[in-house]
């Protein structure tokens, strides 16, 4: 055993203990007869006490470097009120070097700027600030959480491939050469969305992933190439059973996480009420700035056209369940799809899917696939859904994007 | 609501109640004046009774057809032992079909085998099989309860990058072109081995992550090109602290998902031994084909010669703490690695990795790399261990052997 303690785990009570800590050191204040060292881990820090004899072998110790501490607990005469372990300090009956610290090339200082170039080459630096570990940390608690709260419902979470067939999801795919078959290629997925419907077909029922998805972008602050979702699937639902489960699991992952109370149901508006009213389908409804303002976005089109392309493209993707089905004039065609809204950001997406091998088959010839052609791409599908298919539903939140908005940072893209 | 109930959910003190169910036909039996329906979802069977007036409505019902069935739960004169729900079945006033099964292309049935190759191609149809869907369930505890263990234990679980350089690690790396640097590759990870490593000089001390790896590796039945291990990786620790902290995570994986109780500490046994003894450096010292033997293999070789190469190679990998420095004789110096066993199979791996720049570089040259190729592919690795890299080790676990072992399924690739 290295450490007998963390540095944030010392009090009052273990006055006289002999310990042993390790850490960073944080400071150090070098006296004549004696040396005072802040001893930094993860969890806190303690102040480690250097009487006279020692100070040979702390002078030349540099700021972040590692040392192992044998000492024992005093309890100081005045406490330090801004530590935890503020009561006491170690007193060190020895300095031990565990790795020395060449110069920092970027600060820990949140206040000294670094330039983004620089906090990603020395990522392993950047990741010791404080902002960025209680971000990973809040990261950890909300997939945990969110774990804690799927598995009680009674989902099950199961991985999908990620060395798997293309299938167009409106951005560009990752592909991954096959050293077997020469010229073909795999696609890294950008959701596990037909994945997951052959999951619901499979008779799981209840599925959630949280997982990893990929799109070869354009880089912009609010998107990376991989991403993270939370990604969830239910047989046998409407869409207003989905829409309650998913206001219970952000209730529960705000309370667990952040100890706010959101307020359930959340607001509801049609797409065609939020462009009328806000010139947008994710409108910001926040009364004040440190509310946290859900808001569904419901009864988006089925098909829009691009101009770009000169054809009709599925709004949401293909597989989403649309209201009617007189697909000649696909602009009046909507679709039971939703989105969740948190202060202004699409949190999340997700619609009833089609269950109907029939009616797939005409959604994809109206995106203007022949019969051959959808045959070709979509065959697995068409024929899973000739064999027992529930009628199902889901919604995938972006990770990213929602722990960063739960942390109050503006760009998802490296803080979270 | 689609749905009152799932199908193992109706009990006697139902009796008399209004329900629907919804859910697959497992078989129908057609009498002249009735019909009697098992109905099967994920949670299990209830039967429906059809009366003589709805008999019409469900002559055509082909098997594993998906149908919702309003009715009235009866209380039957003689019930069913085999079925959790036996004691009751519902008695239909209406037979509503969700989606009608053409004739299925492989069987449910266990007994009747299939081709690996139809296996696949019907997948969505091959995890319909009650073994399939317990393998899906027990993989989904397994995850749950790893991540509830080491949560508890203060562990964080951190994502790190897909899309990432490329580190060698004994197997061929899949390589991702990139759109934007043309000429450029992305590698998939064949584990987050390096970045867990960086994880610990950023100070999160306790690491985990249940996470994909990559290997472009020929298939053999207990390979696979993606695969799941639990990764974890700790600061401030001695092989033993690892040892005793993962026998606790499998007394607690086998406890919470089995029900069985393993004794610890597991049996220890170095390489030398295991070889001088067995053979093999995985030797399966059950006594009872029913018995869960786990065994810790230690005091792995540093470097073995690869006589294709003409070279010495890291025999775990070249991050690996050696025990001791005087490389001029490879052969003689052991290292700080140790696997777990269980029943004969490597289920784990792990070492105290080297935290020391001046032995890091010394390790990648006797590996044959020059002090300028160390520097171009590891230039990262040997800059953090010089800002403050705290002794550390860690371990992953092979998930899809461990949980086929734990089903006792002989084969990891395609059944958990």
């Amino acid at each position: 055993m290295m450490r007998t303690h963390t540095c944030n785990e010392l009090r009052k009570e273990n006055q006289g203990e002999h310990v042993i800590l390790c850490g960073w050191l944080d400071s150090i204040r070098i006296q004549s007869k004696m040396a005072f060292i802040d001893l930094r881990d993860r969890y806190g820090t303690t102040q480690v006490f250097v009487p006279q004899n020692l100070l040979d072998s702390v002078r030349d110790l540099t700021k972040e470097s590692v040392i192992k501490v044998p000492g024992v607990v005093k309890v100081k005469p005045k406490g330090n009120p801004k530590l935890d372990t503020g009561d006491i300090e170690v007193s060190a009956e020895k300095i031990e070097l565990l790795n020395k610290a060449s110069e920092l090339p970027i600060s820990l200082d949140e206040k000294i700027e670094s330039t983004e170039e620089n906090r990603m080459k020395y990522r392993y630096i950047d990741l010791r600030r404080p902002r960025m570990q209680n971000n990973l940390k809040l990261r950890h608690k909300v997939t945990k959480a969110a774990r804690d709260f799927l598995d009680k419902e009674g989902f099950l979470e199961i991985e999908t491939p990620f060395l798997a067939k293309s299938t167009p999801e409106g951005a560009r795919d990752y592909l991954v050469p096959s050293r077997v078959n020469k010229k073909k290629f795999y696609a890294l997925p950008q959701s596990p969305q037909l994945f997951k419907q052959l999951l619901m077909i499979s008779g799981y029922d209840k599925y959630f992933q949280i997982v990893r998805c990929f799109r070869d972008e354009d880089l912009r602050s609010d998107r990376q190439p991989e991403f993270t979702q939370i990604d969830l699937e239910m047989s046998f639902v409407e869409q207003q059973d989905l829409i309650e489960l998913n206001e219970r699991l952000m209730k529960h992952l705000f309370k667990e996480c952040l100890g706010v109370d959101v307020k359930i149901p959340f607001e509801k508006m049609t797409y065609r009420e939020a462009f009328e009213k806000y010139k947008t389908d994710k409108p910001d409804l926040r009364k004040s700035p440190e509310e946290f303002k859900f808001l569904w976005v419901t009864d988006f089109p089925m098909f829009e056209f691009s101009d770009e392309d000169k054809k009709w493209k599925a709004a949401h993707h293909p597989f989403t369940m649309p209201t009617s089905t007189d697909f000649k004039n696909p602009k009046l065609v909507g679709s039971k799809a939703y989105d969740l809204v948190l202060n202004g950001w699409e949190v999340g997406g997700g619609s009833i899917r089609i269950h109907d091998p029939e009616l797939q088959l005409s959604v994809l010839e109206t995106l203007g696939l022949s019969k051959k052609e959808a045959e070709e791409k979509f065959g697995f599908l068409l024929s899973a859904l000739k064999h027992g298919a529930p009628p199902h539903g889901g919604i995938a939140f972006g990770l990213d994007r929602l722990v960063a908005l739960m942390a109050r940072e503006e760009c998802a893209r490296h803080d979270a």
